[in-house]
C-alpha cells in the first residue's frame, strides 16, 4: 500500500471560501494542479489536459464570485471528464487507438452544461477501451500496484488524488460504482436517462452518465446543475429534486440485499458490511432482509440474473459500432472487444428481445420493494481493489443497479486491509433525491458510530 | 409541371429477375445510374455519391444471385442514405456548412445493416440543415419549380426519379411523410425506436429513422432487413412482423382523422380524401369518424396539440447541440437554427417536463382508438408540393404520427392538379406489420376502384 493516503479536499468547503472571498476558484485550482504535479506521474489519471483553458476559466469564475454573481453553486469547481465524452478543446480518445487524437470539435451536452454553470474543465480522464473491460494505464492512488477499477478509471482516481473535486463517469455494468469503491470516493449513477448523453459514447440501454466526487454535496450539486441545463436523455425529465443536497427524510427502513456478489465477497468485506448494518440498526433504522420478507427474497432471486442478462444486452447493443470498427481496422480492437463482436453476431434479434423482456421482469420484482423500505444497501464491490493493473476487478455487486436502471451511490464508509470499500445505496426510479437523503443519513450515522467507538 | 413524369421501376419486379437470372443487380444499378445521368442536374438529390463502390457492391451481389446465395431479399437493391446518417466511404454533411466534407470514417448502424444484407449504397441524399427546416437545393422531380418537401428531400426525390429503389430518411415532425407525399412515393416512419439510430444525427425523442421506397414491398423488405441486423434503438425490440410483406388481415374498420391539418387542407385535397374514404366504404370497410365515436372525437381534440407540443419538445432537445455549434461558429447556422437555439434557452427543464407529460396524454388518448379500428387514415399533406424552393411546406398532417410515436405510411394514391398527394395510414405502437397489411389492402382497393372507374 502506498504511503501517501490521498488527502481529498472537498470542494464544498471551498465554496464558502469563494463566497466569503477567503479563497478564489483560481487558488483552489492551483492547489489541485499542485497535486497533479506531485502525483500524476504515479496515478496516470489523465488522457489529455488543457490547464491553460482551466486557468482562464478559473479566473473568470474568480471574477464572478468577487462580483457576487456566480453562475451556480459549482461555479469554479474543477471537474474531470471521462474520455468517452466529447470536448471542444481536447481530443476524445475513448481508450482506443481507433480514436487516438480524435477531435470532434464540440462539447457533449453535459460538458456544455458544466461550462454554462461555471465549472472548470481540467482534463479528460482515462477510460478503459470504449468504456468496457480493456484497462487503461491508470493506477489506484491508494496503492499504485492496484487497479483503480474501471471503466471510469481516471475519474475516480483523479478525485481520490485531489486532482479535481468531481468528474463525469459513465456506467453500463459497474463503471462508476466499482472505481468509486476502489478509490474511496462518492460515486453516483443516476436513474437511467437522467443526464443527457448527447456527445457521449455510451449509447447502451443501461448506460448512464453520472458523477464521481469528493463529497456527497459536490456530487449532488454537480449532477443537478448539469441536468438543469441539458436535461436528461431526449424524452426523459432529468434529475428530480431540490437544488440543495437532499438531507431529509432519512430512511426509516433499509432493505439489505446480497445479490449475486455475496458469493464472491471476501469474509472481511462481508464482516465490514454486517458491522454497517448493525450500526444502522442501532441508529433506529428498521433493517429488512430476504429472511424477513418474501418480496425481498423474490427480488434477490431475480437480480441473480443481473450479470448474464446485462452481458447479453450489451453484446447485442455493441454489435454496432463494433462491426464498423472491425471493418475499419480490426487490429486496433482488443481481443475482448473482438470477442464481444463475435458474441454479438451469434445473437439474433429474438435473443435480444428475450433478454430485454427478462430485464423488465427483474425491474418489476425490484420496484415492488419500495413498499418495504426507503432504499436498499449492499456492497459496492466484493473486495477492496485487487492487485495488478490487467483487470479492473469484479462488477458483480455494481451490476445490480445497472440492470435495474435505478439510482445508486457508492459511499466510502468501509475499509478492507486499510484500502477503501464502498457501501452501495440503491434507490428507486426517479427518486434520486431520496437516495441522496438516505446516503446523507447513513454517512451521518456512520460518523456517529465511529465517534462512539473512537 | 415537368413534362417528364418519373417512371419508377419498383425493385421488387427486378428481384424476380435477379433470381431467374434475367437481370443482374449490376444491370439494375446501371439503369438507375442512367436516370441519374439524365435527371440529377435538375433534381439535385445527392449530397455525395460513390458510384465506383456502388458498382463493386452490385457486382458482388450479382455474383451471389448467380450462385444462388443472396444475403437477403434486398441483396443488390440500390439505396440512398440521408446525409445526417454516417457512412464510412462518403462524407456526412448534415446540410450544414459546419459539417461540410466531414468524414466520420464509420457506417451508421442502419447503413452497416444494409451492407450486411447486400444492399448497394449509391450515395448520400440531400437533407435540410440538420434535418430541420432550412432547405437544401433538391427539386421535386414532378416539377422542378416545386419543393420536394423536407427534411428527407433527396431521399424522396431520388426514389421518385428512379435513382435508387429505396432510401433512408428520418422524421421528427414530418420529414419522411411530407416529402413522400410531395414526391409520390411510399414513406414509412416506424414505431418510435424500431430502427437503430446509432451513427445517425437524429437524436430527438420523436425522431425515427425510416424508409422511403418505390413500392410497399421494397419498403417493408428494406426496413425489416435493417432491423433484423442492427435492431432498434438500444432497449427497443426492432420491427415486429414477418420477413415477407404483411398482406393480411386487411382492415375491417378504419378510423378517419382530420387532425389540425384539416383547417389548412385545400378543397381539392379534402375532396380527394373523401373520395378515397368512399372507395374504402364501398369495398366493405367500416369507416369510423369523430361524429360516430366519442373516443375518436377525444383523440381528435388531443392531437390538435401535435405541432405546438412537438415544437416545444424539439426546441429543448435541440438546446444541445445547437449551443455548442453556436459557440463554434454562429455564422454557419441559419437564422431558423439560431432562433431555435434562443427559444431553447428561454425554456426551463420544467417547461420541457410539462411538454413531455402533455405528449404522454395525447398518446394515451390515441392508444384507446385501437379498440375502434385497425388503423387510422388522414391526409399526409394539406396539398400537393407548393411552388418554390425556399420552404419545404407544411407538416401539420405529418406531425400527428410523430407526436404519437406510432407507425405511419404515406401512400401515393391521390393527385392534386396532376401532382401527387399522399394518404397517411397511422397504425398503433409496435403493430407496424398491421399498418402495412392495411396499406396493402388500401392500395388494392384503390387500384380496383380506379379500374372500375376507368
Amino acid at each position: 500500500m502506498s504511503d501517501t493516503r490521498p488527502k481529498v479536499q472537498p470542494y464544498t468547503a471551498s465554496t464558502k471560501d469563494f463566497g466569503s472571498g477567503k479563497a478564489s476558484p483560481r487558488d483552489f485550482l492551483e492547489r489541485c494542479l499542485a497535486k497533479v504535479d506531485a502525483r500524476e506521474d504515479d496515478v496516470l489519471a489523465f488522457a489529455a489536459t488543457n490547464f491553460s483553458a482551466a486557468r482562464a476559466a478559473a479566473d473568470a469564475s474568480s471574477a464572478r464570485w468577487r462580483d457576487g454573481c456566480p453562475l451556480s453553486p459549482i461555479d469554479g469547481m474543477p471537474v474531470g471528464v471521462k474520455d468517452v465524452i466529447e470536448t471542444a478543446d481536447m481530443p476524445t480518445g475513448m481508450g482506443s487507438p481507433l480514436y487516438d487524437g480524435w477531435c470532434p470539435g464540440y462539447d457533449s451536452a453535459s460538458v456544455h452544461a458544466l461550462r454554462e454553470a461555471g465549472a472548470v474543465i481540467v482534463g479528460k480522464t482515462v477510460t478503459t477501451e470504449f468504456a468496457a473491460s480493456e484497462p487503461g494505464p491508470t493506477r489506484n492512488p491508494w496503492d499504485v500496484a492496484r487497479t483503480p477499477g474501471g471503466s471510469s478509471s481516471g475519474s475516480a482516481a483523479g478525485v481520490a488524488a485531489g486532482f479535481f473535486s468531481a468528474a463525469l463517469g459513465t456506467q453500463v455494468i459497474g463503471s462508476i460504482l466499482r472505481p468509486s469503491s476502489y478509490c474511496g470516493v462518492i460515486g453516483y449513477k443516476p436513474t437511467f436517462g437522467s443526464i443527457n448523453r448527447g456527445g457521449s459514447h455510451d449509447y447502451m440501454s443501461q448506460s448512464s452518465q453520472g458523477v464521481i466526487a469528493a463529497s456527497l454535496e459536490d456530487c449532488w450539486h454537480c449532477a443537478w446543475e448539469i441536468s438543469q441545463r441539458c436535461g436528461g436523455d431526449p424524452g426523459y425529465g432529468g434529475i428530480e429534486g431540490p437544488s440543495a443536497l437532499p438531507k431529509s427524510p432519512g430512511p426509516k427502513s433499509v432493505i439489505v440485499l446480497e445479490t449475486s456478489g455475496w458469493a464472491e465477497a471476501t469474509e472481511e468485506a462481508k464482516d465490514n458490511f454486517q458491522a454497517v448494518v448493525e450500526d444502522l440498526r442501532r441508529a433506529g433504522i428498521c433493517i429488512v432482509t430476504r429472511k424477513d420478507n418474501s418480496d425481498v427474497d423474490a427480488a434477490e432471486v431475480a437480480v441473480l440474473d443481473a450479470m448474464p442478462v446485462s452481458r447479453l444486452i450489451n453484446a447485442w447493443e455493441s454489435r454496432w459500432p463494433l462491426n464498423t470498427y472491425r471493418d475499419h481496422d480490426a487490429s486496433k480492437l482488443s481481443k475482448a472487444m473482438l470477442d464481444r463482436s463475435y458474441e454479438a453476431e451469434a445473437m439474433s434479434l429474438d435473443d435480444y428481445r428475450k433478454a430485454i423482456a427478462r430485464r423488465a421482469e427483474i425491474r418489476t420484482k425490484y420496484a415492488g420493494l419500495s413498499a418495504h423500505g426507503d432504499c436498499c444497501i449492499t456492497l459496492a464491490a466484493s473486495a477492496a481493489a485487487p492487485e495488478g493493473l490487467r483487470s479492473t476487478g469484479s462488477a458483480l455487486f455494481a451490476v445490480t443497479s445497472s440492470v435495474l436502471g435505478a439510482p445508486s451511490l457508492s459511499l466510502p464508509v468501509m475499509q478492507e486491509s486499510k484500502l477503501p470499500l464502498g457501501l452501495q445505496v440503491i434507490g428507486f426510479d426517479n427518486r434520486d433525491a431520496a437516495a441522496f437523503a438516505a446516503a446523507h443519513a447513513i454517512l451521518s450515522h456512520m460518523d456517529a458510530a465511529r465517534a462512539i467507538r473512537a
